[in-house]
């Protein structure tokens, strides 16, 4: 055998294992969703010949050519009853790009399909695009809502990193075709974390936005926004009202952002949000919950104190560490919720929940009292509760 | 069996065995102390009814309503025979409170009291509250000496997390009844991990302290400070004297903090400290050691060079990585002594020494040269001492 055929054999033989493994749930968890052991997607789960030149005559070492370094922050659907996510893949040059991957399950055995996305430029070409949301519009489509980044060229003279960070959109039927409109307008300088509201809202497109001043900063501005545009072919929103604001001393001090799409139930639209608050060893992001009304997107009813999600375990570390994100989530048909997030900028997970479980959550976990002597009265008062249990504790 | 009755029981079995855990010494260590396997408290050893709702009626799912995020910065004091750590308690919601665990070993086997402690407020009512010093004072009280800290309503608007920091103080005789008493006023604008010297000096309270500028950098205060009082309950320091100030290029030059309450030893006050560098990834903090006069505990006497305890292994990775912080120290009467601390943020372990140990590596470990060369001097002379040794190295 030759060191081209043996090396090849061994990458064939592990990237089988890894995409045929079966993922174990974690018991027994908190009763709000099921962990489960492995990642769903990580960078190995990329096709080998994404990343390397199969011809023996120009690669006899079996050498990698284009490596990809992350497999992170995935937008998620379901059609024709798969779970497809768009994953944001990033090569070893650090720009990212989209791929398509599919699952059955939703909780193993996700492959890619046999190509990444082609996603048409517009005037001004990106730097870099990423964290696409799905969203099933009422209007038929399903559009794509991503951060592009294109080079700030007012920034202070020496900074190579400072960018513009824009809202890009695309639309699509089927994942494979992407027609891209024109980059959302507000008025502010940088827009992230946008999300398209499923329905329209007084017959207008509704959009969350992150309004913030600077690129990593979210400044003055932050919290979660709402604006609305008559048009996606010509999207633009003026004010944008604050739905969901940072607020001192809880896990969304410093910034936060819209997840997911909102998922519809019948008490109101459920929203996964991100929330940052700063350490001494850097941004920590969270994920939390929040509750709007159905007739009304932008008014929250029901807050659920604190973290939904925090990194654990191995999730902790990876290329930005301490961090959860998520920008998809998919409810099936059963009432199953599969929340898509990926954990220190590396790799993705999935966590099973579902549509009641979601709902006792959101309204049965009090709000955030905002001192420690509230957090202190919560707590007696679940445990003077908990006194009168048959039940024995701890 | 019904869901809430499986979940329950598996809940139960796993906590069970937490806390039940023999906790083993890490052989043949460093010699100046001895690690142990496991932490001694971390989330999972808060009791189940601080956490779930227990009632099937309400909580079907078993779902956790009052998450515990992390356990760390245990105050400690030996009362009856068992070891009582006063543990900072973090919720989900990112508020801390305290509450105490009960040991007889001090090394394995703690377990939560009922109920959380009950810390009054004063006028001005704390947002969040941590890391408390315990000190059993020559005057018959046991007091505890904490972060107490507000929003800072002078902060640039839109800093959503900026708080001013100061020294909240409870007095106790068993940590079940705390006396709140007023905050320490000093001239600096804010002020962390002060603490109570245990015997009056010139007949006034002592007071380690922190000036510092600002909420998170120690700015061009810092150093650990000492200053007087003449009631603990109307406390007030004038001019702060510096008992061990901040370095460049030592373990201590971004800042430096006390730690537990000082030990008395035939030789001197015997102290451990924090200290804090800035590297690429965040800050890093190590525990260090020095000695100070028994008539005059802000002179130093012995110096010992270098960090006392770094992160190592797992402890390295948490909320804040690259900690570790101890505030709780406790002498037994056997001569043991156990110094409790918190590795990143996250979870609280013990180290088990001797007084005589702490001792002799605080006379006999050279102080820092603070330069290459003259660390390099240092260990020339350790191996040429050596050369002269019987026992074969390396």
């Amino acid at each position: 055998m030759t060191l081209f055929s043996q090396r090849l054999a061994m990458l064939q033989a592990e990237h089988h294992l890894l995409t045929g493994r079966i993922n174990q749930p974690i018991l027994p968890g908190n009763g709000i969703f099921t962990r489960f052991a492995d990642p769903v997607v990580t960078a190995a789960h990329v096709p080998l010949s994404w990343r390397y030149d199969l011809n023996p005559a120009t690669n006899p070492y079996v050498m990698e050519r284009l490596g990809v370094n992350a497999t992170l922050n995935p937008g998620a659907i379901e059609l024709d009853n798969r779970i497809l996510l768009v994953v944001r893949v990033e090569g070893y040059d650090r720009k990212s790009f989209f791929a398509v991957a599919e699952s059955a399950s939703g909780i193993d055995g996700f492959r890619f399909w046999d190509k990444p996305c082609v996603i048409p430029e517009t005037g001004s070409p990106d730097t870099n695009i990423y964290d696409m949301r799905l969203t099933r519009h009422e209007d038929g489509w399903i559009y794509g809502l991503f951060c592009a980044e294109r080079k700030d060229l007012e920034a202070e003279s020496g900074d190579e990193s400072a960018a513009v960070a824009q809202c890009g959109i695309v639309r699509t039927k089927d994942l494979l075709d992407w027609e891209r409109l024109p980059d959302l307008k507000t008025r502010s300088s940088q827009q992230r974390n946008v999300v398209l509201h499923p329905e329209f809202v007084q017959g207008k497109y509704a959009l969350y936005t992150r309004p913030q001043d600077s690129f990593i900063e979210a400044g003055k501005g932050g919290g979660i926004g709402m604006g609305f545009t008559d048009s996606m072919t010509n999207p633009e929103v003026g004010a944008e009202q604050v739905v969901d604001p940072k607020i001192y001393h809880t896990i969304k001090e410093s910034k936060n952002g819209q997840g997911p799409t909102p998922l519809k139930t019948a008490k109101g639209w459920l929203h996964i949000a991100h929330g940052v608050r700063n350490t001494a060893a850097g941004l920590r992001y969270v994920l939390y919950c929040f509750v709007t009304a159905l007739d009304d997107p932008a008014r929250v009813i029901y807050r659920p104190g604190g973290y939904f999600l925090a990194p654990e375990g191995a999730e902790r570390v990876g290329d930005v560490s301490n961090v959860v994100f998520s920008n998809g989530m998919v409810q099936r048909a059963n009432g199953d919720v599969l929340i898509y997030y990926a954990s220190s900028d590396t790799r993705c997970h999935v966590l099973k929940t579902s549509v009641d479980q979601l709902l006792d959550y959101a309204m049965h976990t009090p709000e955030d009292p905002l001192t420690t002597a509230g957090s202190v009265r919560q707590r007696m008062q679940l445990i003077a509760a908990n006194a009168s249990q048959v039940v024995s504790s701890p």
